[in-house]
């Protein structure tokens, strides 16, 4: 069952509503260090009878255990091949399924916004203004409670930009629901919908999702549920090649959103990504190829006048055709004012946006149908923004000798006529009364430098700043890009219009210039932002200026606030590991944060001590140790997972006396038995099935134990053992004890123990930042 | 002295003559395994006595020790605050020093090469045909000597393209002449001869190096010799700030070679680092960033003529204006058979390379003076090539209507008058008898098809391929991106002469591809490639088929051999550690490939003991075990690196008696005295001088001992700790043991420990392939 996921534990969701599930167990936790040398310590997650869904970890760690080996072993040259040849298929198919994706939803906005405005403009020719608002607010309403319901009743982890979700989930964290199917579902149609209603959201980062959902959903290989999965799939139930998929499908995203291939790339490199290696940029770069060359072909389709309203723009969205001019040094200087100030208004923008969050997550935990009061509350406030402000705008006459059509008659142009007389126009209602693309066009545009005035952007781009914020939270997908950009391009123009006198450079190159710092304010990214925006606009001789934008404002920002995704991540409670270790981490050592009780395995362990250990705690890791008889002394033998005991008990490879019974079990049982299903879909302790009389029985843990568990002695300084964990990207990291004749391990560390709340918890006196 | 390393030890040089120094290491270890519970092992490099220089490893890992931690505990704000200036403004001198050095190389290229061939037109239109061979041959002869003679006798490290060399430091290999300042005079000013020497060499290989080695000079301060060093640098005197730094650089280099900032930051990633973070993308942003300014301001003020013969060209080197048709499916064909041949035939150039490379190591290994010797027979092979090959041309009428002057007079143009009469033009000459870059341009171009006959596209592509591959390897600075591009080119545009009549794309456009071809068949990158490519054309429409040429170029070359950089690499029998374990070390434990006498030392050891361990041996890393009376058992303290302590032995802080003195010790020394100064000038054990009534006395080794080492258990698959090894940048790992009761360490892991040679060679029997 795919949907009950999101009825059972509404993960992220649930995390809003209690501030974070992290940290109700970061405060289970702070209870007085005892003593140094605790022996019982362990942190695996226990939060049983608790309602908050456990936020689990990713195995990105090869399990090496002797069912592995003897896979390994039994590997023939044909299955090596049949597993490099469907990992490129899988590319090639989440690049071409994200390209039609990305197409239909083009598709599916420019009709229906178009529809929606070519209905309003035909009832303001004749002056129904009245009518003409309701059609047009009512349209809009319409579609926003579609998008909301949706989004409130059947996934409402589809709510929002969803790349700070993607984002964690490559950093290891598993929150099931985020790529579920239903969540695509939704984010697709839900995006469509949002983005007609005229809302200030862009259909980037819900690409993004869309992309990593596709990406999961091919992974998994169709639904178990019909029984359509695919044999050959097997090779890929794991969570390191899940991982690399979804890289694959959040580069494919941007690529599609922005039809920008190698910016897709880049955005999964410095963004998304957590984890990069040199093979992962070449599939990556496939599959943004795929990508380009679907909507290439697509939107050449299109040229011929075959997808309704559709039919503009080619692969480059905003083609600015305009020369450089050589700048000089005010130029420059500019430039860098434009960059600080973005930095500025960008951080503000972060800092707002997170209020707005906070204060939203109150209404949205009421249930869904305040959710969708929310949505219909923002609808309207935009709707009358939209309609209403340009009725304030002075008409202004249409300048002589242009080559397109003044005031504009049908649904693309930028001289909106609105409520002028004949040869007039609104250039506020230009920029309002249109959809985001088409608002962003006119900004670039260097045609014709007075096409604006200074009042109108000015108003436009508080109007931008001020929905943007309030939009970003409600129950729709809702991309941050372009309310960023839409704010940034008119901040730009406006100040290109200020400078005209003394620069050399024109207004459009100033918006585009503006766009930029605005986004390199709240975003931080610098390469892929960079390459993103190029991409976009066709004009490779900006680049220096654009690099220098992105530097400045990015490093104002970073002064005040973190970028928004990554707050994002943090106030949803995710515990995101950082890639470098914190400062204080110096001063602790490992054993120092290791808590709560361990329980560990013997070899061959009593049936009734794992069935009872696995009901009574929500651990996924358990140390194995091995001990007399079998050994001399105790020696920690490796680590057993959850899900893999589970499935090793409902085959019931049982024995009266404690022996072993490795080589019987390996004929009988294949690596295969236990690979991971998709996520959130992993055998549950509650299916067991263990009768009374078999609780005495024992069973041998070791096929099933990974003999290579990364292990730091106790004394270890946890910076170090953090940057381990990170590197290697751990699950479970098992803590040594120093000192000979001690039990052969001290504790497990988790991501959870790395948290900063965690460790500030445990030990108030340190310094954050030091 | 900064020269003398080169005497004393020629490092890579001395390399490729004895096959390599790691391989008689590997010799060294091939004795049988005795048993698996060998206790006095260790794999630390032990080669003392030969004449080989031990290739040592870098210190990537952050040194823990009690003098760290001090430092770190009593570091005021102001002192972070200098750290972060002092590195952003080192990032800004590497840019600018870069983009100089590159403005100067192009200046000097272009008016030497400008003269010559100035000369000899002017003497081939008085018909003087012997006089201008003789000034040609004579002009090419005088620059490669000077060249060759400045790369045999002052640094041979700086012959080739450095590229590999980069490559391997940033992955931990520290061959100390490599970065050295002799090496970079030697690059800059043998670059320019070289290339204006005639040679089919480019400079783009040498100006990576170069900005490798400017980063390197910067992040020293200066020379130690003249006292010129800074004291706040100190700060970076160590090899993970000193990696950092020459990432930097290598990226700097590509972009000035190129004008390409962003692909300059995507080679540095995909293909010159080993280890990448966030913070870094954004630091060698910066950096190219500011080496596009240096260099657009420079361009712009040539563009007044103020360069004497160099004044052509923008910020775009190459640009192509031609609009992409939309292309059909014959050009789609066309473009993957491109690519294919273009794969078979890169790695058919990497084999020849290889194979050319290894039979002049031969010749070059029996001193200097042949070294020069060889430089003049391919400088006058090179010479006839050029000057003799377009006698058996036809001559070509000019084309009517040209807006340029045909037969061109003067130094730039594309119809060279050569031996023709007048109103003709020789088009083999004005392809082979033009420098690389104006060869490029011209084949580059799409204004006139018919420019070049398909015989001469021929015979240059083959005179091109030929020459790059003999070119390769002799004395002089030699990069690979030119002679690779100039041969690709002209095959593209042979396809495309071939294909004109059924393909839409025309000639310029399949020259382009087929450099891009080429070029994915040798070097193996592809985001980097397709980006520097987009940033040297300026045309974003062929992205598509930009990726899908590099894809398959790859995708084909790969099933013959590594890409170029990791041939030489390996043929240079540099230790690179691969960043994914090999199949075959899952079948061993890490315990398995530890070998050679394990030498320990006391928490409190014997001065005797040390200095005669550091005299044996020529190991880097000594574990601390810290024994009786003080514990009550013998366990691991750490590790000690043998710089620290020969610093530590300099202080002579000894006592009579076995007593800790680590208060004492961290009042007279602070973590400076132990910074790790430039390459290959760490302190030396011959330095010592330590009487023999201090032998008999005790040193207390615990503030310089590295107490959170990473550990394997000696059973650890020894796939997982070549991981951990990897993924976290070590350059010791000590192996503790399994079973209580034995000694607490039983050996540690180098990188040559990881190397495929040794472990095939202790373990002869395994299938490298499974």
């Amino acid at each position: 069952m795919e949907g009950n996921v999101d009825i059972e534990c509404e993960g992220v969701e649930k995390m809003e509503r209690n501030g974070s599930a992290f940290e109700e167990r970061g405060m289970m936790n702070r209870e007085p260090l005892l003593s140094k040398n605790r022996i019982n310590t362990s942190s695996q997650i226990a939060i049983v009878g608790s309602n908050v869904c456990p936020i689990e970890s990713l195995d990105y760690e090869i399990i090496e255990n002797d069912l592995f080996k003897q896979d390994w072993r039994s590997r023939k040259k044909v299955q090596i091949f049949q597993y490099v040849v469907l990992k490129w298929t899988l590319a090639l198919l989440i690049g071409l399924a994200t390209g039609l994706v990305a197409f239909f939803n083009n598709l599916g906005v420019e009709n229906i916004a178009g529809f929606k405005f070519l209905l309003t403009s035909k009832l303001m020719l004749n002056h129904k203004y009245y009518q003409a608002f309701a059609a047009f607010a009512g349209c809009n309403l319409v579609l926003a409670i579609c998008a909301a319901v949706l989004c409130a009743y059947i996934a409402p982890a589809a709510a929002g930009s969803g790349i700070p979700e993607v984002k964690a989930y490559l950093n290891g964290i598993d929150a099931h629901s985020i790529l579920a199917p239903s969540t695509l579902f939704v984010k697709i149609f839900g995006s469509v919908l949002g983005v007609a209603a005229g809302f200030v959201v862009g259909k980037e980062g819900p690409m993004v999702h869309t992309g990593a959902c596709i990406a999961n959903l091919l992974g998994q290989g169709g639904s178990r549920k019909y029984h359509l999965t695919w044999k050959w799939l097997r090779y890929f139930k794991n969570d390191r090649d899940r991982r690399d998929l979804i890289t694959c499908g959040a580069a494919a995203g941007v690529a599609a959103a922005f039809r920008a291939p190698v910016g897709g790339v880049l955005f999964a490199l410095e963004e998304a990504a957590s984890w990069w290696r040199s093979a992962l940029l070449w599939r990556t770069f496939f599959t943004t190829a795929v990508v380009a060359v679907v909507l290439r072909s697509l939107i050449g389709f299109c040229r011929t006048g075959k997808c309704g309203l559709f039919g503009e723009g080619g692969l480059i969205m905003f083609d600015i055709n305009s020369t450089i001019p050589d700048y000089n040094m005010v130029d420059l200087l500019a430039v860098m004012l434009l960059g600080v100030v973005g930095g500025i208004l960008g951080s503000l923008y972060n800092y707002l946006v997170d209020k707005v969050l906070r204060t939203y997550s109150i209404v949205n935990e009421r249930g869904p149908a305040l959710r969708v009061f929310l949505v219909v509350i923002i609808s309207l406030l935009t709707s009358c923004c939209a309609y209403g402000v340009p009725w304030f705008a002075k008409c202004v006459p249409c300048p002589a000798g242009l080559e397109v059509d003044c005031p504009t008659s049908g649904r693309s142009g930028n001289y909106k006529n609105f409520q002028c007389p004949p040869g007039h126009y609104n250039d506020l209602a230009s920029l309002l009364l249109n959809t985001n693309d088409d608002a962003i066009r006119s900004l670039f545009s260097s045609l014709n430098a007075n096409e604006f005035r200074i009042s109108t952007l000015l108003v436009f781009f508080i109007a931008m700043y001020i929905l943007g914020i309030i939009t970003y939270g409600i129950a729709i997908p809702s991309g941050l890009f372009i309310p960023v950009i839409l704010a940034g391009a008119s901040y730009g123009r406006f100040v290109g219009k200020l400078l005209v006198s003394i620069s050399n450079l024109n207004v459009g190159l100033f918006a585009l210039l503006g766009a930029a710092s605005f986004l390199g304010g709240t975003m931080r990214m610098t390469v892929s932002l960079c390459v993103i925006l190029l991409e976009l606009t066709n004009n490779l001789l900006m680049l220096p200026l654009m690099m220098l934008v992105l530097l400045i404002s990015k490093s104002v920002a970073d002064n005040f606030n973190k970028g928004v995704y990554d707050q994002i991540v943090r106030m949803k409670g995710l515990p995101f590991l950082e890639a470098h270790a914190e400062p204080y981490m110096r001063q602790l050592v490992a054993g120092d944060v290791v808590s709560g009780p361990l329980i560990t395995f013997s070899g061959v362990e009593k049936v009734g001590n794992i069935v009872h250990s696995l009901r009574l705690t929500s651990h996924n890791g358990f140390p194995v140790v091995d001990e007399p008889p079998f050994l001399e002394a105790p020696e920690l033998c490796g680590i057993v997972l959850r899900s893999h005991l589970i499935v090793l008990l409902k085959g019931k490879m049982f024995t009266k006396h404690r022996r072993l019974t490795g080589t019987e079990m390996l004929q009988r049982f294949h690596a295969v038995d236990f690979a991971k299903a998709g996520l959130g879909k992993g055998p549950k302790v509650e299916d067991l099935d263990i009768k009374p009389e078999e609780m005495d029985l024992y069973v041998d843990l070791h096929p099933i134990t990974n003999t290579s568990p990364y292990t730091v002695v106790e004394t270890m300084s946890l910076a170090k053992a953090a940057v381990a964990f990170r590197q290697l990207g751990l699950r479970h990291l098992c803590v040594v004890p120093k000192t000979p004749g001690r039990p052969p391990v001290v504790g497990i560390l988790t991501r959870h123990d790395f948290m900063p709340q965690h460790i500030l918890g445990l030990y108030p006196g340190l310094d954050p930042h030091k």
